[in-house]
């Protein structure tokens, strides 16, 4: 199919296909003239896998780059492979915490690391990424949130263990990337709104006439 | 304090609280004379706050000002107020995906909703995300994904029901409110970091040489 045809297929306007393919996240069509190029399954396979990662899992472009180069690197074994899938939907982050925060909070989670027996390897960045949250929610004083932390590890463990074993049961290992890809990303914000959902259940659960907590009924000026 | 002593405090450039301040972020100082302000604690505790929720939680400034926003309404019960700071942190989205399959998606969120009998307005737009969410993983052909969304909804009602218990203990409505608005964004980083820890753990125990898929230590060449 031509540009304008693969435009109207994946609803992307056509100057953001170009886009596209000039940082490198789609492949070019293929020349048949010098000012035309065809596109095929393929291309608007992959153009509704960078819709998806840049519009519901909000990765940056250089994140949805790093994202896709991820998949497909040979010699390397399926674990390895998936592996590096995941790492790559770590996202970029400058961290603002100080050096003493971030060190503490890097030994609360080796801590916890070590008290749920996870294997995870010393190189893992989301470990880093897990002390930036921890710091950060004791830096603005939000410590009874963190009391939570084992609460959260259980809820993510049997999540974590049924988002592997459904990718494994994939035929083949290009769709067990795209898998990795696809499902932790968009994974993520499935939990948010699903968390989401939750809370609005709970608290109107909570604020119930014959609840415990009477509070949520009563005006809540200060 | 004067603004380069905020500065130094909270490791945000002077540049950037003026801006903050600008777009209405963050309260301007108390000015002193035409060219000075006084900052306080209060701007200290606000300005980590904004730095949490664009850094860690990835906001844009426009949904940090909404965010922000949320927190006080007077004249509503608190279960409506919580509930309001709840919405403000949804994120903001473009709608990609077709309306047919939206609308599929939608009637899947509401027998969800139902099946778990939960309490959520139908106005809720976690509704919505949910529902975006889910046609996007179909549009993706990733239908596997969400077979799993009822292991990803036990999950979270767990994760919810302490969330909302614990904020429902701090002793005043304004810490409530921070704590909705932080611990949700940030428990949404949290859960994401435990998940690609816990991803990895179950990856490591599927590869073992004991364990059921011994494609894992395979070369993943196609």
């Amino acid at each position: 199919m031509r540009i304008a045809e693969l435009s109207r297929e994946s609803g992307v306007p056509v100057p953001t296909i170009k886009y596209y393919v000039r940082e490198g996240l789609l492949p070019g069509g293929r020349l048949t003239s010098p000012n035309q190029a065809q596109y095929d399954e393929a291309h608007l396979h992959r153009l509704k896998l960078i819709r998806a990662l840049v519009d519901v899992g909000e990765l940056s472009i250089a994140e949805t780059k790093d994202v896709l180069a991820s998949i497909g690197s040979p010699g390397l074994t399926l674990h390895e492979t998936l592996g590096k899938a995941q790492v790559a939907t770590i996202p970029h982050r400058k961290t603002h915490v100080g050096e003493e925060a971030l060190e503490a909070a890097t030994r609360e989670v080796e801590d916890l690391i070590a008290r749920r027996g996870w294997q995870v390897r010393a190189t893992n960045p989301a470990r880093q990424w897990l002390a930036e949250v921890i710091a950060t929610l004791r830096a603005l004083g939000q410590d009874d949130c963190l009391t939570l932390i084992d609460i959260y590890a259980d809820a993510v463990e049997r999540v974590a263990e049924a988002d592997v074993h459904t990718i494994l049961q994939r035929p083949d290992v290009d769709s067990m990337l795209e898998g990795v890809v696809a499902g932790t990303i968009l994974g993520d914000a499935m939990l948010a709104a699903l968390r989401r959902l939750a809370h609005a259940n709970a608290s109107a659960e909570a604020a119930q006439p014959t609840a415990p907590d009477p509070r949520l009924q009563q005006r809540a000026d200060p």
